[in-house]
């Protein structure tokens, strides 16, 4: 089985947010969860129904008693906290933490990341448990998350640390681009097309309107398919009897 | 005011949905929600509860009856998809979508991110009047988010690049961005023009036809300047004889 991080809720409270927790993991590609003392059962049908679809999680969660037995397998151990604690130890963004728990479970470590309960999150106890802190960089006025949302953000940094995805993809509908010889066929076409218009005759005026199509239609990278329905525009309009 | 981003709902379903959102806008430091047709209203009671402390957003909340009443002051606009469209259009991860808002909003341009229904997500139609599109990379056989959740990502992604200045600069010529009103105007004339084109006359053909002219014109960010240059080459068309 892949090594992925293990998603540990220390006391939830309510079933529904254990539910959404699992489909926010599902999201994140982990699917690892452990629960600490839980108040209410991860298959209830509460939990069950928030997860839309992540029921197999929910299933297979392994439930502990004591957070010192949900932890001892494991070499690597994050606290998310909102708040700053009182004690000596690194603080990583989501950010940094995706990139160290990356690191680590490529040295074969077992690493865990702790969420605490919804209203009091962990308490000083179980962070002093921890190798590390995670800080999740939201307003400092309002950065109280729900469970579910702080699991999410945690693991959209490690997924996003897994795939390196490219980020930015131009989609073009199956169709291919337009190769820039057929772009300038198309700008003498329309120029062509243009010598009755005044401003176009106008030797003064030509150039800078000349620039300002060209303009237009260089910078959006256009496919074949849309040049063809630009020219078929352009022969609607030359035909059309306002 | 300082200018953000606004983020857009298109018609949700839930009043929970609506103030979970806000309570995640918040987190990221986004103040400026629209609404467009929600089924529900922001300041129903449920919205209020789910936004833990949010309520002023909801207060403040802008309601449209329909999306380009929403989007008729904006110049930059990215739409949320889940799905891939058959549209061209650029596709950004959140996080590189996070970039050009901010690049954007420092040129003093006014910006938008479109949410679709909780469960259908947004339109074909709704989608091909963004500029692009932004995807969140998740695992890809269960990307399906809660609304709240695709919201917090993408503010997330903003909030994180908050402090951090542009790497590129999009150079305008000194002219200003046209706005959305001013882009949608533009297609109503150009498509008013067209009533005679044998392939807008075609119900079966013409919807799509609307969506490739829009995916053109919409990707390239014109500036005032530049539609006018449009609009006098369409009624100069109009007016040649062959």
């Amino acid at each position: 089985m892949q090594n992925l991080p293990k998603i540990i809720l220390v006391r939830p409270q309510l079933a529904e947010n254990i539910g959404m927790t699992a489909r926010a993991m599902l999201n994140c590609g982990l699917y690892e969860m452990r629960l600490v003392a839980p108040h209410q059962s991860p298959t209830d049908s509460k939990a069950l129904a928030a997860s839309s679809g992540a029921e197999k999680i929910l299933h297979h969660a392994q439930i502990f008693s004591t957070l010192d037995e949900a932890l001892k397998d494991l070499n690597l151990v994050l606290a998310t906290t909102a708040r700053r604690r009182n004690q000596v130890k690194a603080i990583y963004t989501a950010d940094k933490a995706a990139e160290i728990l990356h690191q680590k479970i490529n040295e074969q470590a077992q690493c865990g990341v702790l969420f605490g309960p919804e209203r009091t999150g962990l308490e000083n106890d179980e962070v002093s448990k921890a190798d590390a802190i995670i800080e999740i960089p939201l307003n400092p006025e309002h950065c109280s998350l729900n469970l579910s949302q702080a699991v999410l953000l945690v693991g959209y940094e490690w997924y996003k640390k897994q795939l390196n995805p490219p980020r930015e993809i131009f989609q073009t509908n199956a169709g291919k681009l337009a190769d820039k010889e057929e772009l300038l066929n198309f700008f003498e076409f329309l120029e062509a097309s243009l010598k009755q218009y005044k401003n176009f005759q106008d030797a003064e005026k030509r150039p800078s309107l000349q620039r300002n199509i060209r303009n237009i239609f260089s910078r959006n990278q256009m496919t074949k398919q849309e040049l063809n329905t630009l020219y078929g525009i352009i022969n609607a309009l030359k035909s059309s009897k306002d």
